[in-house]
């Protein structure tokens, strides 16, 4: 069956905090999501910041080809006549095929929050929806609080909808705004109204209960047909339901169709480029997508998923874009170390002596803090290291950076000026050179300096360039002289590769990882070392 | 009624990315959950590796006023008497009252994980915890991948369970060991199940579907009463069922009992706590106990919500210890900057000429890539510096930060050794002063010149320690140019706060943050600035 995904990313989802598009970002999403082929996409509300106007004005140029798009909006406001209420007119304005407005379906919100009669909100429904349908293509109708309303009064929250449908609405979408109804709630709810009314339905979750996806879920099982949510679940407070979960639970667990043929393949590389758009951290343990959704850590885990995925992996995680991935640690050993190899392409058989040295290197290296999970490359260096298999690129034999802050304007002590200068002493081969360059902080004046000199020995590092820069506090309680952990992700327009470094000071650790991220890319090429 | 919950963050959560506990971290949170009133708290595995053996040695000198430890452990393999078994000998040493015996529930397991038999398999189940019955107070049985098996087969699925049964288990649990199971078919398997059994039921979920919560909700519903899951749903690939949040539901919304009386507030605190110790960071929209679980952003919401909280809240934060929080972000405007200040206990009327002062600060500061969600310190100095009420504590003229790396061993061309040196020139009131510091690391060396200095003036300050330093990188692709935004989280013991530094220049962006960081803990405290 064709269930609707209707992604509201770019309103609800905007509402979560820390989440934060521009206009362009907002197109560039718009596309992304057509082409994977969703069937709504509500790209803002016009009448509530004037950003939304902008981008409604510039996505109008835009072919989509498979996404309708929609404009959000509250009911006009009581004692106002459509024609003058700016909510609707901004909506019309807008010039969208779809229009969603949403209303109260709790009559506790009607009067709390709107301070109105049970009765005059059933009018600004029905009115509201009349207008805009008789001027906009397809009108859908958001029962806000549609659940907790149902709870605390079955036939008001019946009554909503009727008004909603009797003034036009195509679809009614049933909303857990507060995000608080449990699974058997939503689906005893949906089934009485599917039963009531004759309009397809939709439904709009929230996940403050940790149940966004699940209801969502069992209300397509209990008979809707439009799944309202975000990528990756963002949204106010707890965020919304979850699409990246939603999408794939209906396509491969209950042979609905929701995206373009063969577009599930693209679900992870869609999530990680709207988390990178919105700057937000992509979660690890993020099911279906997330680094560690198919990651194997127990050995006996390990060797039953390389027997059959089935043993311990719900889903093929190519299905979604995604893969397996075998990791290390003191719960794992050898037999992980030895996948792990295979895995760069390294044969060794779990008894090899290589294993032995790895794991003691590995042992020292994680007493001091040390983590290899999200830095493959690092370990995978840190293994041809202990196996005396890595000859050096190039070596360090001196480092100096030098950061000043001062004053830029002298009558505003706020305004701060800095400049940062790095001088490193290195070896390549039998060359030895000390080269020095500015820089707009420590990190960048080095990273600049190593280029200046060994672009010229290994002209393949040009490519390479920095995609997220983390840094870990790893002792709690000690203040600014804690160890921390700095993550590096490079990236050569192909691959992406982790690279980590740990020190008491922040400039080693960020040179640990930066030479690795160097090293890596030399290694992967098969680039000869200069000796 | 009262459901048991079986805590497994000593086990299970262990295996997930990223999660590691020390021998004294696992004893310190098996006091925090005795404390809350778990029923079973899970110690760890003992047979698989030898930090469980020497947790379970020094857990046995703690008296747990509520929970009961159980160790974990495979069932016989084939071909061993039970007397021969390291597994199942291990548990034995571990002297816990109760074990945990898992066994596979699924044939496909049996023949491709094991390689044995359906029958031999019944056989191992029944044995096994016949053998544990006799040696141990209360043996209970998890059914490992349960749903799957019942799904491919439910005769024999149920027919493992019989068998445990048959062999003395006092509690048998129904496993989601891969996570893919949809909650309308866990209702279902576990009907049939609490119809065919006698003994109590479990459910133990993973979060791969991101049904989890929702799965062990909908078990207990149909007729489970234990749930197990971790602290903050950690665990192997993408989690266990999130006990934060599944507590909740069960005593909030469904009236069961599960903790000890008035210990659900402190599940806010436990949550933060273990993540803290297991070093990971808090995830903000986490359901009940994050940050955000009750933050409001648009501006209608929170104007809501501080008339009445059920407007825009499923339930009162302060029952699981948590509270709400009103954002500031271009979506509010006005009415959340009166909100705020508030908070802060500034009277601002949404009117007031300060509030169109503050927001054009804003504004200039949000476009540097300030963010001031998380960093509430810096802008309540940043309200009182836009409005001109705020007096410096001190200035600073000019800061300098030099850090060397070199090779500490001319051996191994990775042993590498640093220093860091600062020399800070400050203004406080009238005295002009040039101090020096080395550190560890360029930020501890620039926070100890810092306060040998201002120490002297403001006493109060030696008591603020820094609990966490996080770096984002705010520009994607533009290298280690790219602007930083730091954000350190102080403690005094009493409070936590944040504060933000923006700018190209790391060093920069740390001192901005660290000076708010102290102002902010002299403004609390209401300290009068030297002038």
């Amino acid at each position: 069956m064709k269930i609707s995904i209707y992604d509201t990313t770019l309103r609800d989802g905007t509402q979560g905090e820390g989440v934060q598009l521009s206009v362009a970002d907002k197109l560039f999403v718009t596309e992304l999501l057509d082409d994977l082929g969703v069937a709504y996409i509500e790209g803002g509300w016009p009448g509530s910041n004037p950003r939304d106007e902008t981008y409604f004005t510039r996505v109008a140029r835009l072919r989509l080809d498979h996404a309708r798009l929609t404009a959000f909006g509250a009911t006009r406001r009581a004692g106002i006549h459509c024609d003058d209420d700016p909510s609707l007119q901004a909506m019309l304005r807008s010039g969208t095929p779809a229009v969603t407005i949403f209303g109260k379906s709790w009559e506790f919100q009607a009067s709390h929050a709107l301070g109105i009669s049970a009765e005059e909100n059933l009018e600004l429904v029905e009115d509201s929806v009349r207008y805009m349908k008789s001027r906009v293509e397809e009108v859908i109708f958001d029962a806000e609080h549609f659940f907790d309303g149902f709870k605390d009064d079955e036939q008001y929250a019946l009554s909503v909808l009727r008004a909603a449908i009797s003034g036009g609405a195509d679809q009614v979408v049933l909303c857990d705004t507060n995000g608080g109804t449990l699974t058997e709630e939503v689906t005893r709810a949906v089934k009485i109204v599917a039963e009531t009314v004759e309009v397809p339905l939709g439904v709009h979750t929230h996940n403050d209960a940790e149940m966004a996806v699940a209801n969502s879920v069992a209300a397509v099982a209990a008979g809707v047909t439009m799944v309202q949510g975000t990528i990756n679940g963002v949204g106010e407070r707890c965020g919304n339901a979850n699409l990246i979960s939603v999408i794939p639970a209906l396509e491969l667990k209950m042979g609905h169709t929701c995206l373009t043929e063969g577009k599930l393949k693209k679900l992870t590389h869609v999530a990680h480029t709207i988390d990178e758009i919105s700057n937000r951290p992509p979660q690890e343990s993020q099911p279906y997508v997330g680094r560690s959704a198919f990651a194997h850590k127990g050995g006996v885990h390990s060797n039953a998923v390389m027997k059959d995925h089935r043993t311990y992996e719900h889903i093929e995680p190519v299905a979604v874009g995604n893969r397996h991935r075998f990791l290390v640690s003191d719960l794992s050993g050898r037999a992980s170390i030895h996948l792990k190899a295979k895995e760069f392409g390294i044969e060794l058989t779990p008894d090899d002596p290589s294993v032995e040295k790895i794991l003691s290197r590995l042992k020292v290296l994680e007493n001091e803090g040390y983590q290899f999970e999200g830095a493959e490359a690092s370990f995978k260096l840190m293994m041809d290291r202990a196996c005396g298999r890595h000859t050096p690129y190039f070596n360090l034999h001196d480092l100096e950076v030098k950061v000043c802050v001062g004053r830029g304007d002298q009558n505003d002590p706020l305004m701060l000026s800095s400049t940062a200068d790095a001088c490193i002493k290195l070896g390549v081969g039998d060359v030895r050179a000390e080269v020095r360059s500015e820089g707009d902080g420590p990190v960048h004046a080095i990273d600049r300096a190593l280029r200046k000199l060994i672009d010229k020995f290994y002209p393949g590092l040009k490519n390479v360039y920095l995609v997220d820069y983390k840094v870990r506090v790893l002792s709690g309680g000690k203040a600014t002289a804690s160890v921390v952990r700095v993550l590096i992700i490079s990236s050569d327009g192909t691959d992406e590769w982790g690279t980590v470094g740990v020190s008491d000071n922040i400039i080693e650790a960020s040179w640990q990882a930066l030479a690795d991220a160097l090293e890596y890319k030399l290694v992967k090429d098969g680039v000869v070392p200069h000796t």
